[in-house]
């Protein structure tokens, strides 16, 4: 393992990293440093495509100390599809979609489980706790059985529904609350203080984002090492934007990639929108969004913890933040399914709305090559699609 | 492509292969045939770790002329995972599970619908119909739309509501019908006669089975060119199990493997029958199968068309066949995902209850390397799981 030490991106403090460890004294997340040289000489590049297609095919620049710990479920490289029909229709025909559908409980939320849990699992976690908005909770929740964690799960009643049998089925204890995430996570925090228990919340242990951060390894890996232009990601707690800027300047370190990175798009819904609010206030840190509500449930989260990395990584990228209502990004959906066969979550369409008026601004070009990160499988939202079938008797016939 | 001809399995008369075709004249299912001296010359199997991590690195094992008639969204080379924890409580420490769960639409499917749509595309089909318990359906529609293809799908009213869906929101056309598959597949065998349409229903095209057969061709290479002992196969239709057979024939023609086949299992729900019956019997083909009903809706096949195919493959491997409960299924469903985290569809969880019997029989012995073929995400079938969490008002806390 390369991994050097913890260091906090507000207070620079750092922690050693074989011992269990949430917040920086001072409050801010910790990130997982690593010896970037040290990983640059035991591994080429070149060598990588002779590994299997999962996440840990990038094992020295993750933190799992011993390979017996790993609990995985064959996550990760994610299929990277061009979408040329629905490129050449919006005016941008280097379009493509990196599909997180294509993974163990159908969203991106298993990377940083399957990462976040094996490392747990390495550091003696026997049970953990977090809020969720759903997909996160199931993930965790699945990952903790195989590594015989036991997993306290809570989610807003309003959430959708799967999640809570995925949790179920693999053994989790889940509770609901009439609240948002935001109320979900004081009651995991007090509970957490008062039973001991590990907290797995967003950002509040260091090795989730590393899960995160093979999305940005693995589009490196797909475009043969020259970066795309833009990337969009839909945005509620920003581990996946946070992750996908540090695997690209680990890689720029690293001289594995070069030249200016991707710019980065956070993309949030109308109803919830308090990156975009500070962006365009050119602020360091978001507010608190009062009455938080959209159909892209994933990214109704009205404080990040990390929302200062978020806007950090936006800015230093030359990128920037939007936010697109839930009709737009249902019909995006619609649109995405009917032109290129892929069937995603509101989340994901987000980005595909969001690009549209990019393009129609100018702020993409041409001749841009643009990603749409898709966090999750369109088959976990059942319910944003209205269908209502002839019902036929044995014997009917089909109009032609 | 090496594709040479098409051929009949069971009257042995040859038809071209680039030609639309549907049956034989005599009514049985087409395969397709390759020149596999040919194939073993232009790929040397050490090559495809090179190739992209789809089905379509078995490209010269395919039937499509011209890449650029490929519909692909990502799908194959889908987690081969074993399952330590479970096999040691199960006496079978070489277990294994293919999970079919990490693939566009969420089931196999995609695989038949994948090679069968690309090829329909370059055969020139406009429209294409097919009955379906659901999940096929959802495939061919899903693909069928960046192929421009129209599809008419038909499914039982009864099947899972989440392929409607996915039809839906891909552009094709939908109908319900109160009845089962075979209802469905008269209603499509009439307007395909009627409106000249294709006819995608399972096994009435050749292609279809050649997407299916890539399951065995990736066991083969995820096993290291080393067969397993026994492979169990959820089975409706059979046109998986068809594949698997036909794939590891090829393979072993062409000299990538050796050795006795892998001894293969047909699994069905007692509630629906037909092919253990007929195996028990030792017939060459099933009866229908009267008030066909099981949870495992994929698998409610009263009468399938390639019946003595599954049956020869069973026949010829010194396999099996064998009938479970719904509620052992899903017994089993629970067991796997709290112990392994892996939350599968009922159908694949009809093997794991079949494993366990034939463990205990001694027809698997201790040694054998067994595969549990999944064939599609528990997330579709989100009805086999109760769950009734505690809902907590913001503030709540939480017990230790």
């Amino acid at each position: 393992m390369f991994v050097t030490h913890l260091s906090c991106p507000k207070c620079s403090t750092t922690y050693p990293s074989e011992r269990l460890t949430q917040l920086c004294a001072c409050g801010a997340p910790l990130l997982v440093a690593y010896d970037l040289d040290q990983v640059a000489a035991a591994l080429k590049k070149e060598r990588l495509k002779e590994r299997a297609p999962t996440l840990w095919r990038y094992l020295e620049l993750l933190p799992v100390r011993d390979r017996a710990n790993i609990v995985s479920l064959g996550e990760g490289m994610t299929p990277l599809l061009p979408l040329p029909r629905l490129g050449r229709k919006l005016g941008m025909p280097q379009l493509y979609l990196k599909d997180e559908g294509i993974i163990p409980t159908g969203t991106f939320k298993a990377r940083g489980a399957a990462v976040g849990v094996s490392r747990a699992k390495e550091l003696g976690v026997k049970t953990l706790a977090m809020p969720t908005n759903g997909n996160a909770g199931a993930a965790w929740a699945v990952y903790c059985a195989p590594a015989g964690i036991e997993a306290v799960i809570v989610m807003p009643e309003d959430a959708p529904p799967i999640p809570r049998g995925e949790c179920a089925i693999s053994g989790a204890t889940l509770y609901l609350v009439k609240g948002l995430i935001s109320d979900a996570g004081k009651i995991v925090a007090q509970a957490v203080a008062e039973h001991g228990w590990f907290d797995a919340s967003t950002l509040k242990e260091p090795y989730r984002i590393e899960g995160k951060k093979t999305m940005g390894l693995e589009l490196a890996e797909q475009f043969d090492w020259e970066m795309p232009d833009v990337i969009l990601y839909p945005t509620g707690g920003g581990v996946g934007i946070i992750g996908i800027y540090k695997a690209l300047t680990e890689l720029k370190q690293m001289g594995w990639v070069s030249g200016p990175l991707p710019r980065l798009v956070a993309v949030q819904a109308t109803g919830c929108a308090p990156i975009v609010k500070a962006f365009e206030q050119k602020q360091a840190a978001s507010e608190f969004w009062e009455g938080a509500q959209t159909c892209a449930f994933g990214i109704t989260v009205p404080k990040a913890l990390g929302d200062f990395l978020v806007l950090e990584a936006l800015y230093k990228t030359e990128g920037t933040a939007i936010a697109v209502s839930d009709e737009e990004l249902l019909e995006a959906s619609a649109l995405l399914a009917s032109t290129e066969g892929t069937f995603i979550c509101p989340e994901g369409a987000a980005n595909l709305s969001a690009a549209v008026k990019l393009r129609k601004s100018g702020w993409i070009g041409a001749n841009d090559r643009v990603v749409l990160l898709n966090t999750g499988s369109g088959l976990k939202y059942p319910e944003t699609v209205t269908v209502q079938p002839p019902v036929l008797m044995p014997g009917d016939t089909l109009p032609a």
